[in-house]
């Protein structure tokens, strides 16, 4: 089977069980962005060299459970059968307490970015982010496993806190925003 | 006459005819996104060093054909003249089946990533879907190129092909989506 | 107090004032697409080496002035009180002329890319312009601070003007779109 089949020239495609919609449909916007976001994590993993190797593990977990998430996002049925379960979030929060836990307290924004590897990271966050507003608004008209948004909102502070503990490994210090400062004029 | 015109502070701009649109609207958001898919490229140029050099001329040559899409789509007019041809999703054909001979065939997902030029073509691949899925919102309701839709259809295909192959050149192994993993818990 | 609280976990969220809304409202798109610039400048600044070092500064405070417009972007009032002023668009402007009258004069687009500083630039540039959008559909149904727009329609130009530079910076020449060539077929 050759990897293009020309069917989806005129702007259609089809959903795991075979409904046929429009590519720009809500739910195909959600799974896409799902794919992008797998993507640029990647990409980071190549970043993650030295100290910050220790990310590379779960990084391609998250990739792994990012084909999860979107196996059950790409399914319409009227008795889903879903897939994507609670202790993925479990997991994630723990990995955040832990990063918490070793990155010094702050009571502030700090600017996105540091290391490389920190910067990735931030990147993530956002584009998590982004996928998380595709995937409110995919809910608004259609029922989606509501685990899969619960683990996309954990996933951006997992994310928060793997760059500033990035940061505390390749000891480079954050820059905190400061709404008190003169600027360039 | 400086860069900046200010003609647009207000949130409205001309297409290629003259007509004024609001920036907000799917005609500018796709010429937009392709102008980012375009600055993407770009960048990947920068990473296809070494045995991936022979990416550089093949992106360059795209990047042109980007703009020759994006002026039919950024043309409006009762009788449009397009000027982007069928030829050039012909050579994006050609260099798909080239790749795809010379990867290891697949019957699973993999995740995208791997070598750092490999993972910079997996988001253009995504990038290039986000596209697709912006023309099809314009396609909804005004008439466009319809040679401009299919090809960039084809061209997220291309890019899945070309990272696979720079996996190969980089003599990196593609890693499975494995979805009878036990995971982290 | 922990990093995640759940309370978002349903789709909706807290502004600056307290008013709820949900993630996927223009106001919410609108500021966490700031973000996401904010962290590819964040990333960015992470190229800026050798003679391209004098965009550090530069960029960080463009990372600290996006954090005053998200301020703005993020508040609803009967009241507003805004805080972004005209001063930092003043700033850019002076910049844009001067890293226009110290690159090459052009009546041509050129293919975003060339030294890797240049490229995040061009990419920075294609993501400020989808803020740009992404503000504009703000605007449509809420009032605004429009220095802000004004200050987002005058950074993507910033970005162009600051990509060429470093191109001059590190002696590399922009690449024309050509709209008579050839191409491969
Ligand atoms: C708007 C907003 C944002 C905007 C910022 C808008 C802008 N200016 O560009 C964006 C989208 C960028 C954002 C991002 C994040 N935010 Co926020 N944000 C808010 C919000 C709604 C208002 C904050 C604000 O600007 N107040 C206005 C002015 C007056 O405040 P300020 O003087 O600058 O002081 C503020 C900061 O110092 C900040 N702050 C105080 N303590 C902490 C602790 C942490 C960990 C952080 C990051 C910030 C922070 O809150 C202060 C008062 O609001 C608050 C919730 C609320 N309703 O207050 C959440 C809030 C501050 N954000 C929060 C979080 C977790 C984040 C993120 C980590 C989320 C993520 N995973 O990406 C990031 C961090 C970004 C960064 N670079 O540091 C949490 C902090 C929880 C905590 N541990 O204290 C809050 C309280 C929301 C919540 N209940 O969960 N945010
Ligand atoms: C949903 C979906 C996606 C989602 C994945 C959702 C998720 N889980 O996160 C996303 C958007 C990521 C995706 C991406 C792609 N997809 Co897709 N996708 C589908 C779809 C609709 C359902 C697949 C699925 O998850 N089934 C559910 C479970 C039960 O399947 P599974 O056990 O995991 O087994 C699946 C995979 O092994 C896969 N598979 C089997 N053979 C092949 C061959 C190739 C080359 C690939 C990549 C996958 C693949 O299909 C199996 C059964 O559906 C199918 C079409 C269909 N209706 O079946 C296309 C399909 C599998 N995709 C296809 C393609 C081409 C791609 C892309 C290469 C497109 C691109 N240019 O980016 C990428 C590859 C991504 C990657 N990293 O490998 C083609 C494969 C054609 C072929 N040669 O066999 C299909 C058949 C659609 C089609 N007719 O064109 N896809
Ligand atoms: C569509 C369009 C775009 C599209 C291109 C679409 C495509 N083909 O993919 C996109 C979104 C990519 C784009 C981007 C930019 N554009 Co523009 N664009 C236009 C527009 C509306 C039409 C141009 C066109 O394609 N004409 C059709 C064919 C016949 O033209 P052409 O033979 O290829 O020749 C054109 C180019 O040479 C270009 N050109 C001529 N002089 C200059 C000078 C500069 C500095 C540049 C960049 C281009 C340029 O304009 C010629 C005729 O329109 C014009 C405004 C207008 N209504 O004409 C602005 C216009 C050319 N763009 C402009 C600008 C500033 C830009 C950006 C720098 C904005 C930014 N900050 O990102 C970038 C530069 C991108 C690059 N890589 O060089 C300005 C140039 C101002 C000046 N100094 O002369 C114009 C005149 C709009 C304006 N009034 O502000 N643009
Ligand atoms: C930290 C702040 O970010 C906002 N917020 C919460 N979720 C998202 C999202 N997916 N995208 C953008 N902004 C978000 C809320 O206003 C929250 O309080
Ligand atoms: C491989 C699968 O990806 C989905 N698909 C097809 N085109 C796009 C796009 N532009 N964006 C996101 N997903 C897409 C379809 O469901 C297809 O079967
Ligand atoms: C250079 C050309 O780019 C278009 N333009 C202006 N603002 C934006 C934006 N935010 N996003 C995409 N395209 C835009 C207009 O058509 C302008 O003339
Ligand atoms: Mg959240
Ligand atoms: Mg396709
Ligand atoms: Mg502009």
């Amino acid at each position: 089977m050759k990897l293009y089949t020309k069917k989806g020239d005129l702007g259609m495609t089809q959903l795991i069980g075979g409904t046929k919609v429009s590519k720009d449909s809500e739910r195909v916007r959600a799974y896409g962005t799902m794919d992008e976001l797998n993507s640029w994590l990647g990409y980071s993993i190549t970043f993650c060299e030295g100290p910050a190797v220790v990310f590379v593990e779960e990084l391609q977990e998250i990739q792994q459970c990012l084909f999860d998430a979107g196996r059950d996002l790409a399914t319409v049925s009227d008795h889903p059968v879903y897939i994507f379960h609670e202790k993925n979030i479990d997991w994630l929060e723990k990995r955040i307490d832990f990063y918490s836990d070793h990155s010094p307290q702050i009571k502030q924004f700090i600017l996105p970015g540091g290391s490389r590897t920190a910067a990735v990271l931030h990147v993530a966050r956002t584009v998590t982010r982004r996928l998380e507003r595709q995937i409110v608004a995919l809910q608004k008209y259609s029922s989606i496993n509501e685990v899969v948004l619960k683990y996309v909102n954990r996933l951006s502070d997992y994310f928060f806190a793997a760059a500033r503990y990035a940061n505390v490994l390749n000891k480079v210090d954050d820059v905190f925003y400061d709404n008190t400062r003169e600027g360039f004029h």
